[in-house]
């Protein structure tokens, strides 16, 4: 929990945001879905529903916070990874776990992030575009640029990239039940996750290599 | 249009549910959307809606039945390809171009697959993993199997291949806003697809190539 402002004042303090989306995070995981309503979050989080509205507009808004706090961390570590002093090989390695494991930790963000995708509200999709999906495909076009520039990789595209990397990640998540009906693996077992990221970062690693 | 029984009889004919397909396929390919009533598909068919629920019992089942439709003629295409005497990596390619047309050609059936994937009706998610997602492992499933018997590849666990070709596969319908307003890309030219099918081809063929 953030602590913003703990200072009394007759306005909503300002960690009551924080205080909320921690509560719907947390209503998000319990449930393992993306249903939720401002009561649910209003009751979870001791705070008025109304200060939902205050903060957030509304339920859409809330969820629209959700993945911005979570993506704001995970954005940071990417950032970081493309400054460190490591091989372009390795980066694209714990690059491709680093979204693997973000999923993992927040088991709605995958599920939230298609469906604020498909919003009828073009101004969220154009807001979540703008502070997760821009950001993140800069950061993975520098990966890939160092790649490059260092001699180890061959020119790619960097959307061509991001759709089959994130694609490819995102499938994982998405396709539990298919998992279950199709593959006979009724749920996520230790190590399955580790198994497929190795697969995934293999794979780019590949299609990435020179020759 | 099937016309499978035409002769008249007093209950509904049975190429009716064929007519109510076409319709219903129809007005998506037109909206771009997955939204549809059953009053529409009555409307555009000349059929009446009660026909509907005869058939498919609801507006899911009509979903489901059309689904059904469009990925018989690709599984048919794709168990022809692994009876093919085409080198494995050849295979590969024509694969991955076969899902990308796949989707292309019917706009609606990457967002249909994915919203039926998550029904609340278990019985809906069970039906649609046997006889689409099932099949279509297994159709993939020989085709590694193939390669590896004709010592060109080495072998990967079927599901991660599974998991991260068709997972880029979708992305790239799933992305069309993403592509707007992350890439700059306002909408899908000539040559995009085949461009992105080649990149996802290749990378797949990589990772499976020994070495």
């Amino acid at each position: 929990m953030v602590f913003v402002n703990a200072e009394v004042s007759p306005r909503p303090r300002r960690n009551s945001a924080a205080q909320l989306l921690e509560a719907v995070s947390q209503i998000l995981t319990e449930r393992n879905s993306t249903e939720v309503s401002l009561s649910d979050v209003a009751a979870a989080s001791n705070l008025n529903a109304a200060l939902v509205k205050y903060h957030f507009r509304n339920k859409e808004g809330l969820l629209l916070a959700l993945v911005r706090r979570d993506a704001e961390t995970a954005l940071a570590q990417l950032n970081s990874l493309v400054e460190m002093p490591l091989a372009p090989e390795q980066k694209i390695r714990i690059h491709v776990s680093g979204i693997i494991n973000t999923y993992a930790r927040h088991p709605y963000l995958n599920r939230l992030l298609h469906e604020l995708l498909e919003s009828k509200d073009e101004a969220v999709v154009r807001e979540l575009n703008a502070f997760f999906v821009k950001p993140l495909a800069t950061a993975q076009a520098a990966l890939l640029r160092q790649g490059v520039e260092a001699g180890a990789f061959r020119e790619v595209a960097p959307m061509h990239f991001y759709l089959a990397i994130t694609g490819a990640c995102d499938q994982f998540f998405y396709s539990a039940k298919s998992l279950k009906y199709a593959f006979g693996v009724p749920e996520i077992a230790d190590g399955m996750r580790e198994a497929y990221a190795e697969f995934v970062a293999d794979m780019a690693i590949k299609a990435l290599r020179k020759g």
